[in-house]
């Protein structure tokens, strides 16, 4: 490997739409970024094929894998059995320091399992986490753990809240973040048997911890980061692309109700396509995974060549700000 | 109790904004409703004082309480030690047949606590849920458990299928109402060790069982019931009042960002009204507990008087329509 260029290996059968939509999307981020090096993990014939459908680009190379995880397997099945999978073949890249850091759309749970046992833990952390940026009426609060995590410990959370706070000083140079819990209430005895757990240890964890927060108050960017259990972080993240997908809808079918409205409407086109803009899971791309010694950046599965370019730069960008998550 | 006349008892002194909105809600309610008798449930002499700033109306009365439970104590205790509280004589006046319902702002623990020991659950069910309707693109999906019961297990989720059904069915007419379960992935296999279970449970029930739904489904209306956990329903449940709220905020702040899309936004003032009012909790006014002999109201504690006299207006119409829950 080139010392002087920073390599991101990318999953190229991860995406729910198909090689052909990761393809476009890496040669939009190498445009955007001339002097990284992109190296995308597959099947060569596939990837060569969509690849020359577009001006040869030398700063993207192919590294061959035959086998694809799929969604529906069982995660640590899938990276035991697969072995030559782009999602395995990916992440060995990754440790052998062929590239620096791993971008993917496939199984969730895949990528975390093969991330845990082909990557490794960083010290002190029993669970990685999938941290999401939220959009909110300050800007943004980091969601985590989003979806890696099913049933969790205290001491999980706990390490969330931590990992989460480090995150967020490193890599985007927030001063003594502030970390919340999600909870049902702001009574300090108030939650589920994990969450009354969780916020003893993160009351003495000596962050900056302003105690629980409720569901009302996420969105008025009241913390840094936000703790949750996966479960209940997945729906809620989950919720609320569907809830601004449909409250734009229900606005836009209001405004259509009246003729006056019709041509409100109209001369407010602008304003309303920042806020769709503003809550376009796309716009995001990625969501790191925190507490892993290489950095892995989750992809919706669902993604188009736009997402999948923002997730990609979104490595990029975390690896330039030289953290170690 | 003349059996002519339905009566619904209202704990005048649970709400945050103090007893004169609880008041002043209840004559609200009492003139659009004149045919139903309301008991209000406090401190006599504070409320007849609120009911000294009225024209006498002879269809409220009031039943004395001394003592006040407030929202930061132990709900079983608080239930078990102030016997002479607004919740507890409230619920005595359903049990003793003074009343049809109960309508309170107070502690949601413990009007749960108090209606499980005082007024008794429904055969078969072992924890009553809070039911909340949510809006969605259809119309609304009842939400629950939204808060009633934090650590579940997979028998009470089973189990919110079966009430939550029952209550749209015969107060609601809704037939063969879809039951869904809320969970991370559409796959059998996925969520927490609850869900997983309580997938199983729901797909043998006989239920119009639709599986596991995503977050992003949710507001998409796909199900008339939408089952989860206490923890995350109350917290998805407030998040979406925060989002909503803010995702307007946004979309004001974008609209006043020029000149013509301010002349736009007042343009179509009457539409983002109605989208607010779509939004707005006030208008639903209250979730019912379901899962209990009689009916018991539970009514957001910041409740102004608009939103205790539509919770008010939920007891009184559920009552009529003659529900067992």
């Amino acid at each position: 490997m080139d010392s002087t260029k920073l390599t991101i290996a990318v999953d190229a059968m991860g995406c729910d739409l198909g090689p052909s939509v990761v393809v476009d999307g890496a040669l939009q981020a190498s445009e955007a970024h001339p002097g990284v090096r992109l190296l995308l993990v597959g099947q060569e014939d596939v990837i060569r094929y969509e690849l020359a459908r577009h001006k040869e680009n030398p700063r993207i190379s192919v590294l061959h894998a035959t086998e694809i995880i799929t969604p529906d397997e069982v995660p640590t099945t899938a990276i035991r059995q697969k072995k030559d999978s782009s999602l395995v073949i990916g992440l060995r890249a990754v440790k052998a320091g062929d590239a620096s850091g791993f971008v993917s759309a496939g199984s969730t749970g895949a990528l975390l399992s093969g991330a845990t046992i082909i990557i490794g833990r960083t010290k002190g952390v029993e669970r990685p986490a999938l941290g999401t940026p939220i959009p909110t009426k300050k800007g943004f609060t980091l969601l985590l753990d989003c979806g890696a995590n099913m049933d969790c410990k205290p001491s999980y959370l706990y390490q969330f809240g931590q990992i989460g706070a480090e995150y967020m000083q490193k890599a985007l140079g927030v001063t003594n973040p502030k970390v919340g819990l999600i909870n049902v209430g702001a009574e300090d005895e108030k939650g589920n048997v994990a969450a009354k757990e969780a916020f003893v240890l993160l009351k003495e964890s000596g962050l900056n911890f302003v105690g629980n927060i409720e569901g009302r108050e996420i969105s008025d960017g009241v913390v840094d980061v936000a703790v949750c259990d996966g479960f209940t972080g997945n729906i809620l993240l989950k919720f609320m692309e569907g809830f601004a997908k449909s409250m734009m809808g229900i606005i836009k079918e209001e405004l259509k109700s009246s003729a006056i409205s019709t041509i409100g409407a109209l001369l407010a086109k602008g304003a309303f396509g920042r806020v769709k803009k503003r809550f376009d899971y796309r716009e995001v791309g990625g969501a790191p995974f925190l507490g892993l010694k290489s950095l892995v950046v989750k992809a919706h599965g669902s993604s188009d060549a736009f997402a999948m370019k923002n997730a990609i730069l979104k490595c990029i960008d975390f690896e330039k700000a030289k953290i170690e998550v």
